[in-house]
């Protein structure tokens, strides 16, 4: 069949959108048709040449939703109709890593998802009989796409998809990198570093796990409305107080914080975060993907004494398990995610989305087919 | 009262036994006569003279046991007889610290025993009418101490000194790492870097709750041996194999280790304990005290991936409440200290077993008063 679909020729070029070849769906996978997808800090990171790992030409695209056209054979959880989210984190349930029960990090189709290929080796993506690379597992920037089973999660019919796609990433990402990987506790004090669309999300989460101080941190402050809308308590701008910015947050924390999210990537930022943290039981979450070739460093001492360093991809969500929950939790009025989405684009505008992030004028901006 | 003690008068100098004079215990303490004491590599950091907050002179010791000889004032919770042993970590239950059910790390006396006082303010121990700096808040190197009452654990009457006492630090700092810190639970893989006292403890936590693998890690071959001894099933010496050792433990664990323990200080060897972790939930302990100034670092992507890096401090036992348990488990043979300790000194002979673990001729050695 084809599909239109917004293509990463190069790096650094603008996506053209054009027709390709879709094949339909293999043993074990689905043909969904994307209804919505949102343009994400990550397939900017790709798009931009910096992910040494990224593969060209490609259908970018990791935050989406839409509905189920047509299954392949043996196929069992879902059916056409069906209204699902694109899962990049597939959820196998067959595992090492899914039976552990302590990660949501699956590995069954990992190989061949970081060649941009389908789980048999194969694309189902082509342009004028030269194959194109899948992105992600995903590839939402294609009006229709194939997914192995696995890495779609059903979601409720009554969710819009404008909304809901954006559980695919950003929502999934900071709400659940609180729920499911911090496990912050009501009453718990929480900072937040970087104000972006992830960082609202780690907000909200705290606000909806019912957090006591939440404090958002960014040097941007027009971040300080943005933070409020969903639940920040305080602001802090590291540009406008006296002094070391930890220093400032243990104080206003009466030690440090339970819990501190780097929503950054920026490293020194992560230090910083760690080192909020109070001392004894504070738990510090790196989210920000940060430069090649960078690392964080902190004495050892801030852990010995009882600090703790962790990390969270996709939120530490399962993703047919956990994902739908947080659009339920979104249709229950738990959490907001309309108000983030600042701008709605057709695929012809696509272009436009990244410009708009890369200024810094959106929080998300959502394709509609 | 009079007490027989070692004293260090200054840095770097052999301890002086001298016979010290010692007040008796004010309010909310008590006198506690030290029947054995062990020598720990702490005294001897201090005694050489790296602890930049080291005080002189002072009466150095952290690792005893004794008799509880009379009490101060308002002191309920132990009596003349009691057998106890110091605590340099206290347990008051009543500061934020003890409180938040998070960590064992109490706070009721940190600032004064930081500076070598009892909780009042003043020292208790005297030389010639010139006040003897209190260590840790044990000062065990003395025949006689006092303590405040939060740093007692009564523990059972007839565990011998001469072994408990070892339960007042090492005993306690490795196997609880493992029980009240990283919480291994049955079939883990467990890789223990350094295999010295600490790093055998852990391997004895590692057996008690059923760990499968017990992989060690020491450039020293003789350290096999010890290892086997407690329960280690693999030894690696990173001198014998070839290529790096992390992609050595990753392979040998079947993907990486479930929990990884650093006992060594070296802010290198940390690193490897947590990239030798299992992507998606390995978590890494430093429990060894790094040099000043040293720094761990390590890729976000680590964390990000799953791996967690946090530390110990008195293998995050509670003082007062999980120490006389380290004893109990002891007396019914569920973990060993005799094996460890490797000598037995008279207080005379005290600088000999300073020697001795310079030299690395002893897992521990235990004055005996």
């Amino acid at each position: 069949m084809k599909t239109r679909a917004a293509v990463a020729f190069e790096a650094k070029k603008p996506l053209e959108i054009v027709e390709l070849d879709l094949e339909g769906p293999k043993q074990g996978e689905v043909l969904v048709e994307i209804m919505a997808t949102g343009i994400c800090h990550t397939d900017a990171y790709t798009l931009d040449g910096l992910d040494s790992e990224g593969l060209f030409p490609s259908v970018l695209g990791h935050e989406g939703a839409g509905v189920v056209r047509e299954v392949g054979a043996g196929v069992t959880s879902v059916k056409p109709g069906d209204h699902v989210i694109p899962l990049y984190t597939p959820e196998c349930r067959q595992c090492k890593s899914c039976l552990s029960g302590k990660t949501n990090l699956c590995t069954a189709i990992r190989a061949t998802q970081g060649k941009g290929l389908m789980p048999d080796g194969t694309s189902r993506l082509s342009y004028k009989g030269q194959p194109i690379f899948h992105y992600m597992g995903c590839s939402t920037f294609s009006n229709f796409t194939v997914l192995p089973e696995i890495a779609v999660a059903k979601i409720r019919e009554d969710a819009p998809f404008k909304t809901a796609c954006y559980c695919g990433c950003g929502v999934t990402t900071g709400v659940g990198a609180v729920v499911n990987t911090a496990k912050v506790e009501p009453g718990a004090n929480v900072v937040v570093f970087g104000l972006g669309g992830i960082g609202l999300n780690v907000i909200q989460g705290a606000k909806l796990v019912g957090a006591d101080k939440i404090i958002g941190v960014d040097l941007n402050e027009e971040k300080k409305a943005w933070g409020e809308k969903f639940g920040m308590t305080h602001f802090v701008n590291p540009k406008t107080i006296d002094g070391d910015i930890v220093a400032h947050l243990v104080e206003l924390t009466g030690g440090g914080a339970d819990y501190t999210f780097d929503c950054t990537g920026n490293t020194m930022v992560m230090r910083q975060a760690l080192e909020a943290c109070h001392r004894g039981w504070g738990v510090s979450v790196v989210i920000g993907v940060a430069e090649a070739g960078k690392e964080i460093s902190t004495r050892p001492f801030q852990l010995v004494t009882g600090r703790v360093w962790k990390g969270s991809a996709f939120g530490g969500a399962r993703g047919r398990t956990d994902t739908p929950k947080i659009v339920d939790w979104y249709m229950d009025g738990k959490i907001q995610i309309d108000p983030m989405i600042t701008h709605t684009l057709s695929l012809e505008e696509i272009n436009k989305g990244f410009d708009l992030m890369h200024e810094g004028k959106s929080i998300r901006s959502v394709v509609v087919y």
